[in-house]
């Protein structure tokens, strides 16, 4: 196991991507500013999608402008195309986020190409970074199952990662979109990876829409990952169709990573404290659960519980 | 990692005990029965403990009596003390568990009692058990952690598992009562417990409180556990307490360990039938999430499904 690992804050893109109300570019960078204080460096601020695609990211360039830059800090966006690449560069993104899926009914259903036309479409992106000096990253969707296809071979995904690594991405992220992630399909998955691409880290973005975020992210750390992308709350998925849950949460992970001995660099109460402000912005509960039990060692006054016997 | 393992149901008890209105009698019957359908053999099925403490549970002798009884099913009961026992022996319990908190202040608050006065009181439980020949089972509460005190010494643990012991459990059981537990925590007490009691079965049960139910049970499965308890649809808490969040969902531990290879013996999908039929019993949704997700296989229909670009 790694004794320190990096997160990545996917909230303000992953998370906010589906939320039904338009969250003012206000807070999307109060949002990103806050968790800066709390030591988040590395975050996925927005995207540079089609706004009428994502309504919720248009504001990208406007929230890149807000956020008070650091030292360290990284604000990566996802970019589409070239057409998205440039206006990400335009807007100082730090790093651009391409992203197939490993299933092509995913792909097509996503971005209305098939696999290799995305992967095609790569090759703008990359050589418009290059000129710019602007790192790459290399995201896989539907990297543990799709929800039309099932199952996905991991040779798909390794075909794709080893496209990124020709392409020159600095890391790769394996995505979950749907859930379907297995503390097994990761350990295959991440032995896969290590076999073809020898040092290109590999970041492992999960969802816990089947109350498995943790344990595939355990399995994560058992098999060498060092990079967890997550969303402060649990944001993602729609708060109106059950089910439909979001990341892993970025204070639950925390707190687990916390007590298994694995620093984060981050401070855990202003985690949960910026969780439960961004309630009160949204106007809605989030699923995460630490925000709301307080962290393991968090004392109750006997006085003022109630425990029923047994 | 073991092949199988036994999951013990205890949501009919402690996943109901804290709900705020009274379930009819025959619908803790039909929920014991439909679990039976699905595969469940061991059941915490009820307490005898005061009425007054929890009016919830005082039908017990009449769940008892309802339900179908079948080869090979166990209907364990909580005991507070002598009174109880015999209560529980009469309606044809099972098996008696006895409880003490690992904590001293967590005892108090619980049965009013310091735990050195439980211990001795499993005396007289013990000896009418013997004599009628009804198996005994030792829970451990708050073994994990004590809202009220913080850690808890591992020693008080193996203190109390011993005493059991001596009493001739079949079995001791290690309560998370307030989602305190991590991996490392659990790590350490099963090892403990081997070292101390060789092969008494342990039975870990741990609540979701801090999201860590799952990858509690993942480090008890790698520590050689091979019972776990949970409660259907992941009863437990209270609904209109926020953050008081119950029992390790029992459709959501099944899916989770079939996926990891481990058999239970169960029909996930009955369980997830039996989680819906009871949110709608109940009038409330459950916090457990493949009875929302459906399983991770559950293909959807391309032409049905928005998916956001990324």
């Amino acid at each position: 196991m790694p004794s320190s690992v990096e997160i990545v804050e996917v909230g303000p893109r992953d998370g906010l991507q589906s939320w039904p109300d338009f969250v003012a570019t206000a807070d999307k960078i109060a949002l990103i500013d806050r968790l800066a204080d709390a030591g988040l460096r590395h975050f996925e601020a927005s995207s540079f999608v089609s706004s009428r695609a994502v309504p919720q990211l248009a504001d990208a360039t406007s929230v890149l402008d807000g956020v008070r830059r650091r030292a360290g800090m990284r604000l990566s966006v996802l970019v589409p195309n070239l057409r998205g690449a440039e206006d990400a560069i335009a807007a100082r993104a730090d790093a651009l986020v391409m992203f197939v899926s490993a299933s092509e009914s995913h792909n097509l259903k996503n971005v209305n190409r098939p696999r290799d036309g995305s992967l095609e479409g790569f090759r703008d992106i990359a050589a418009a970074a290059r000129a710019r000096g602007v790192p790459l990253h290399g995201a896989i969707a539907t990297a543990f199952g799709c929800p039309f296809e099932g199952e996905v071979p991991v040779s798909e995904v390794v075909r794709i990662a080893r496209h990124y690594a020709d392409l020159g991405v600095r890391r790769i992220t394996l995505g979950d979109t749907t859930g379907m992630a297995t503390p097994r399909l990761v350990r295959e998955r991440m032995r896969a990876l290590r076999t073809e691409l020898l040092d290109l880290p590999v970041a492992l973005h999960f969802h816990n829409t089947r109350g498995m975020g943790l344990v595939n992210v355990a399995a994560g750390l058992e098999a060498g990952a060092a990079h967890f992308e997550s969303a402060i709350g649990g944001l993602g998925g729609c708060p109106f169709a059950p089910g439909a849950t979001g990341n892993v949460c970025t204070e639950d992970l925390v707190h687990f990573l916390h007590e298994e001995g694995v620093a984060t660099g981050l401070d855990l109460d202003a985690l949960i404290e910026t969780a439960r402000w961004f309630e009160g912005v949204l106007g809605a509960p989030l699923p995460g659960q630490v925000a709301k039990a307080g962290p393991r060692l968090a004392r109750s006054d006997p006085g003022a519980v109630a425990t029923a016997t047994g």
